[in-house]
């Protein structure tokens, strides 16, 4: 079994940005990076936001980092003990994943001789609003210690700053409140602490921190512990946030750190026993995977009902703290299994981002709604025209990934589709899904061509999936998807009657009737591309035409290791070698229209020509060989998806831009693989199916899910498959 | 008046490809580069053949150039003058463009004395198999001169070598037999001498030439003339292409120099009768404009029924010799002008490569005709995927002039349809013309989306006459010249009974009552782009939401002078600059259907956005200029188009790729803005109209027109406009 511990010996300033990531903690509210108290912004330290933003001038609207609530660092006799400056003799870091607490031991030898420093902190899972930390100083000598810690205003920011004035407390609970550029939100970080040994305090500000200083003199091996804590409260979730801040910090003082910390272990602790993995005869898998889940909980949003998961969670400003497809396709479903409330949340948020979609759509002329590619409050589009910059000529070059992956108005329907069909819960549509779903349909309904000399419908100059390639034409994946949004829309409406009152008056503004018959013309009229003779589908028109050359071909003509691939004149552009899973992630999606034969030619045929630049590609593939009966095939892309955070390696870098961080969808896809690759789970109305295809070296996997309001336990062993209801 | 000569006085290096363009004879057959007599390959001496292609390698194919019959050098006791390498102290050529004939003279002072040596030379207008040529040295010493002369098999070629094999002839004709690599065309080049004066003659074969050297010592001041012919002809022209051209030169060499000077230049003056057009009070004007139709004369396939011109005429191999729609959109009004039976063969060319247009069409999975944008033989399209080479990587860029400029098969229809109006003459329809245009119109029709959401036709991912934009929808003029097309189609099917019984047996293949009720519903349903509230009609879908840069600020974002403004990233692309005319061209052809409100605010709105980066693009900004009363404004770009290679400055290096030559397209851009714009000649009915739009500065424009098989003389002048019928 496993210890749900990872462990970091030593110092290793390499890898400052990827522990960042590794041993991150969060509660959904806030994200943690795994850095350590001293840092400031230089070595990436960041205590990250959900679902509040901001844009400064011409950069990126990008969310907000608090200030820095856990800022700590050591004086011994007068010299500062900062890493990475001064390396302590002794130095390690460790995540106890199980309880989200990050622990940190250094040993310094100072002229005088040594000094221990040991912390403990958390970000609570029962008070999303709260921060707690422990530490501990230990001399074998007299000395003359002074623990500086406080607030740190001076934020990492990728196109900040973003807060334009910085306010102040200085008082027995300290506290900076920053009110940031564009919409003047408020952002309030109290903090205090708790110290039961004589000691001097002293308050001062500079470089926009608030910092108190403790000053004592150590007796030779004795423990010196202070607790402290930081709350956090921005003026979106409440009216006055610097007292609500205030108030968090007083009465956790008020009630202890023990307590803080149990509740916090309990939280974690039910949030486990109905979301954990037991894989048995693969200690190394069942780390890597129940470490994945450890990071979906960290950013689930729990403490709203609408709200969703940006592409690298909590983790930092990259990728705008944007929500992609990923959510409904790839983190959805390990809610669904464990935690339907919060699937509904990351339902919700797109149902209650709506209006955005719709004037995104409105703005290419086209109607219903457009979700955006990279979605933020409201639903606004922080997708660029221009997402890459040309090695070659620094230039940005224009991309398409705003206007033409249209397939991800698709994905929001198909999450809908996806949690009323595993929770049964309906009242998502009375809340505005039903809607939702006629306005996707709607905006399809207006990408639909047909030749004059054909009597089918087409959908032109899009990208699918696969970003190498823009501007095609019938990508199989986006048609299909399209096809399956006319089928929901078409469900809605014949279930129209059974909805709320208030989703019926609104249903009531559109004809439904000659939508119903639109739609379901356009269902059954849309061009789907069919395998050639080989049994291989055409990723899009004119697919098979380009040329077959080899990933290592391809890569060889690179100029510039870092030029981009795709785009008008990429290396792969006008290569059949694809970025990502594309036919292969429609494979999965709707394999029950297709047979062993033709799912597994698909799979050999393009397994060969993806690169995998994508961290959601992997775990399709993974998929897809399970379901061709393959799990050794799979394995290798299970352990790739599983690994995408605990493994140093991932694209951290581009050009001076940090774009690393955590890979949700990648945790989310290692889930599905799991449960549903090698678990074979799939539910087929009142029925859960289990078909498993374990790989060779597990003797067990069991799990939890939740289907159709009922809590299921399944055990899938060397004796068989055993499947229990609990509630 | 002008004297129809150009002179140019003196040597300089850096004008030899210049001057090889601007000095060019040409009799449709061939065009022979202005270039000297001595020069080969490495100063671009070519002897280009008209309609014969040859293809090496991964090379372009490309047209031949043939041994060059006029290579010829001088030794002085034991001295080779040759340019470059030798100046003669005083040089000059000239080019008599009223007589097609070329003549150079230069003087040596050698070491014992002065040389000097002249020659003219012609390829005949009424022989166009034969060039002559005179030389005479005279030297004021007694000279031991060496006139080396012969065929220089050792051709220029951008993607050679053409000639696997070359066969010598060394006789007292002495001959090259080359045999080219793709489909082993013969060509035969042979050559012979008349001396009256006592000298030595020797044969010699090396590096591919084969040499005639004449051996005498001058008397003081005496002139020494050698008159020679040599003779071309290949084995697409006959059976025995090499008996042939021996013929050639032994008839010519019997009847004398005299006689086929004279006869060649009998032709010039009855080309020149129906063709000049006389311009008083601007005598540059007149020059220009008339040196243009010289080249136009030059290049004129008068020697075959069923060939076209290539984009750079017969000046080289440049832009593969291949016919682009410049034929049909600029070229051919001065043929129906002036000799409707070139018109003729140039569209019968057309018609007879319809199976490769056809083919090329079935290649994209369309229906009908889409002509070759780079027409070779049989209509084969030469035009590579990858057109320009990115300064920044030295790679190909995937272009899309082959796939997407649709257009080029309406400007097929365009020329029949100009064809007919003003020759009247319906055989062109019988002979193929009638399902050409039905063809044409299939592939429109084959082109045709309806969206679901509308209820008229769009014409989706082109390129229009601008190529710096890519892959646009509803292109104006595309879609307008597709429903010209498909009204020109119905017209077709009206007239149908009228035709040869040969072409009623192709139509009757046809379901003409459903293509007629088709093409009706297209032309009446086709979208055409309307003016904005500015009365300024949108290139294409999405024009003005283009950045609106000027072009200064487009230029100066270049990084490299050479970089393409088109593509995907260049510099334009994102911008609303053009490249050249697009609605500008579009009013001018349909200037019937716009006020003149709306045709002056589109000239306005275009002209200070249009790059001018193609020769086709003044002329027609002065067309519509004078179409709007403003032959001021005109007046620039009727020079512009005029000047084209009468003076230095067009681009002839894309690299290290020569890219120049004669512009025949702006030659005969000129010649419409004179008669058409200027003039204001129009033809309606069975009327000729003229209303007169003169430059301040001409006081009379004089010229002769053929129309409905009639040939009329129009003067205007001072005293106004006479029309008058000469047949």
């Amino acid at each position: 079994m496993i210890d749900w511990k990872l462990k970091e010996e030593g110092f290793d300033k390499e890898k400052i940005s990827y522990l960042g990531n590794k041993f991150l903690t969060g509660n959904g509210y806030m994200g943690v990076r795994g850095t350590l108290a001293e840092y400031g912004k230089e070595n990436l330290a960041a205590i990250n936001l959900a679902g509040i933003y901001d844009k400064v001038g011409d950069g990126w609207r990008e969310p907000l980092n608090a200030p820095n609530g856990f800022y700590t660092y050591l004086v011994v006799d007068g010299e500062v003990l900062k890493l990475p400056d001064v390396n302590p003799e002794v130095h390690y870091t460790e995540l106890d994943y199980r309880n989200g607490i990050f622990t940190r031991h250094s040993e310094w030898d100072t002229a005088r001789g040594k000094i221990t420093f040991d912390s403990e902190r958390f970000v609570s899972m029962s008070d999303v609003h709260l921060g707690g930390m422990k530490f501990k100083v230990t001399a074998d000598f007299h000395a003359d210690v002074e623990v500086v810690y406080g607030i740190d205003g001076d934020v990492w920011d990728i196109n900040g700053p973003h807060y334009d004035k910085l306010e102040y407390i200085e008082n027995d609970v300290i506290g900076i409140i920053g009110t940031t550029h564009e919409k003047g939100y408020k952002v309030a970080v109290c903090g205090g602490d708790k110290t039961s040994f004589p000691c001097e305090k002293k308050i001062n500000v500079h470089d926009k921190k608030v910092l108190k200083s403790i000053n004592f003199v150590t007796d030779i091996n004795k423990e010196y512990v202070i607790e402290r804590f930081f709350g956090v409260y921005t003026s979106k979730d409440c009216e006055n946030c610097v007292e609500e801040a205030s108030k968090e910090v007083t009465v956790a003082l008020r009630n202890g750190y023990e307590d803080a910390i149990e509740k916090h272990k309990d939280k974690w602790n039910s949030l486990w026993e109905n979301s954990q993995v037991i894989v048995e005869g693969d200690d190394k898998a069942m780390e890597a995977l129940n470490y994945s889940l450890y990071h979906l909980h960290c950013i689930a949003p729990r403490h709203t009902d609408s709200l969703s998961i940006a592409a690298r969670g909590l983790s930092g400003q990259t990728y705008k703290g944007a929500v992609f497809w990923d959510t409904e396709m790839f983190i959805l479903d390990f809610f669904l299994m464990t935690e339907p409330k919060v699937a509904k949340s990351l339902m919700k948020y797109r149902i209650d981002s709506l209006s955005g979609a719709k004037e995104k759509a409105k703005s290419y002329g086209l109607d219903g709604a457009f979700y955006a590619w990279e979605s933020q409050e409201g639903g606004f589009d922080a997708c660029s025209d221009y997402n890459v910059v040309d090695v070659f000529t620094k230039r940005p070059m224009r991309t398409f990934f705003k206007d033409k992956q249209v397939h991800i108005s698709s994905a929001v329907v198909y999450g809908i589709g996806k949690y009323l069909k595993t929770t049964g819960d309906t009242s998502i549509l009375s809340e505005g899904g039903a809607h939702t779903i006629i306005e996707c349909a709607l905006f399809y309904y207006s990408l639909l061509l047909k030749r004059a000399v054909r009597d089918y419908y087409e959908i032109h100059d899009v990208i699918g999936p696969d970003e190498y390639h823009e501007r095609v034409n019938n990508n199989g994946y986006t048609n299909r998807m399209a096809k399956y949004t006319f089928e929901e829309a078409v469900n809605v409406i014949n279930l129209k009657d059974e909805l709320s009152e208030e989703e019926q008056e609104i249903l009531s503004q559109y004809d439904l009737d000659d939508l119903k018959n639109k739609f379901t013309d356009a269902a059954e009229n849309l061009f789907i591309p069919q395998p050639n003779e080989n049994g291989v589908i055409p990723q899009f028109d004119g697919y098979f035409d380009l040329e077959d050359a080899s990933i290592d071909e391809v890569r060889s003509r690179l100029l510039d290791p870092k030029e981009y691939w795709g785009g008008a004149y990429g290396v792969a552009s006008h290569t059949q070698v694809i970025k990502q899973a594309d036919v292969v992630t429609w494979l999965n999606m709707f394999s029950k229209e297709f047979d062993l034969d033709t799912m597994l030619k698909n799979l050999e045929y393009y397994e060969t020509r993806t690169e995998h630049g994508s961290s959601l590609s992997a775990c399709m593939y993974a998929l897809l060989a399970c379901k061709c009966n393959r799990p050794d095939k799979a394995y290798d892309f299970f352990m790739k998806s599983a690994s995408a955070d605990i493994k140093q390696g991932g694209k951290e870098w581009a050009g001076l831009v940090y774009i690393g961080g955590t890979h949700p969808a990648a945790a989310g896809g290692a889930y599905m693989v799991a449960l549903q690759g090698f678990g074979g789970l799939s539910f087929d109305g009142d029925e859960i199916i289990v078909k498993p295809n374990l790989p060779e070296s597990w003797n067990r996997l069991c799990f939890r899910v939740n289907y159709n309001n009922r809590l299921y336990e399944i055990d899938i062993n060397e004796a068989g498959v055993t499947k229990k209801e609990l509630s």
